[in-house]
């Protein structure tokens, strides 16, 4: 195996850095997150960093950079307390990483990037129509990270849509039959494939596959 | 399209619901973490909700559930501040899993699932031999997460080993050589395969596939 020093990681390059520990912690979920602000202006932001806080209450956690670095999407999410999650497939991941970009404020990267806004009644927050897994949340809670002045935002998932046949007779959203993608690191992009679910482990007993 | 009100979700039976909403914020990081208690019995489990806080100072975090649902990772970190993250692959995902299942305390998870404890000069905790992407962490901050007695711990990266052959020219980790593995809800286990990597998006611009 090739092994790296913390000492040697810390004196590298920044954007080397930068990749290697973003690809560090494995593959991760990424879904677009539609805000609106204050003022009624829509926004679309790539965020990859997506993590399941718990069911009941179903809530549901992402990290946002320095406010400095990102500060749109949680801005309009501290203004109107509610937003929506849109998962990705291959189809429109190219629209997705480029919402990215660093627009200037105030542009609508829906019209910036050619996806589609969706308005739902009762929520004010724009959906993507192409993605098939949307659901929409109502912030509970940001917790600061003072160590790198990041930031957790929880919120409660409220109403959820899902593509036609992908809910399993247990509750489990088959997102591979949506297409959905994973990410890794800053920019790399990838189409899961199922090795398997396993039923839940009991000591002592064999691992098996779970057929719902 | 298929429609959950909130209203519906919150009615559903515990383990449905657990389903539901745990696969429903999409793929995540899998990875086995590696402690040692106060007393030098290792630990070793599954964790799937793992974080990118940063990379300079390289910060992971991962989502611990309630300490009375999941106490020995969190104790062990707690008492020796050093623990391991170690990638899956698919010929050991069902050890992986095995991890899982509740056993006594006290009982070391690499006898009872057949993975091997690799320990390095410099790290009380354990590595899991079998994994081609391993790293040590330092413990910096635990956050206690109130709405629901979670708990985020955040570690900075200190030494980091990889499998010969998976690092891009640009610092980036190609885990999909690896055969990393995600996860979705509570069970299950993906391969993955690259889409593309994309270069750094700009307002205007189309978007470029990277060759890196």
């Amino acid at each position: 195996m090739q092994s790296f020093p913390s000492s040697a990681i810390r004196g590298w390059e920044r954007f080397y850095r930068a990749h290697f520990i973003n690809s560090l912690s494995g593959f991760k979920s990424a879904s677009l997150i539609g805000t609106v602000s204050a003022a009624g202006i829509p926004n679309l932001a790539l965020f990859s960093n997506i993590v399941h806080i718990g069911a009941d209450p179903a809530l549901i956690g992402f990290i946002n950079r320095p406010r400095e670095a990102a500060p749109h999407t949680l801005s309009n999410i501290e203004a109107t307390g509610i937003y929506t999650m849109n998962h990705i497939h291959a189809g429109m991941v190219q629209q997705a990483h480029q919402t990215s970009a660093r627009y200037p404020e105030g542009t609508d990267e829906f019209t910036a990037t050619g996806l589609t806004a969706l308005y739902r009644e009762g929520c004010r927050a724009p959906f993507v129509a192409e993605s098939r897994i949307q659901f929409s949340l109502q912030l509970k809670e940001i917790i600061p990270v003072t160590l790198n002045s990041t930031f957790l935002v929880i919120g409660e998932v409220l109403d959820v849509c899902l593509q036609e046949g992908l809910l399993e007779a247990d509750g489990y959203i088959a997102a591979d039959r949506a297409g959905s993608i994973a990410s890794l690191g800053i920019d790399g992009y990838y189409a899961c494939e199922r090795i398997n679910r396993y039923a839940y482990a009991k000591p002592g007993q064999p691992v098996r596959p779970l057929n719902v």
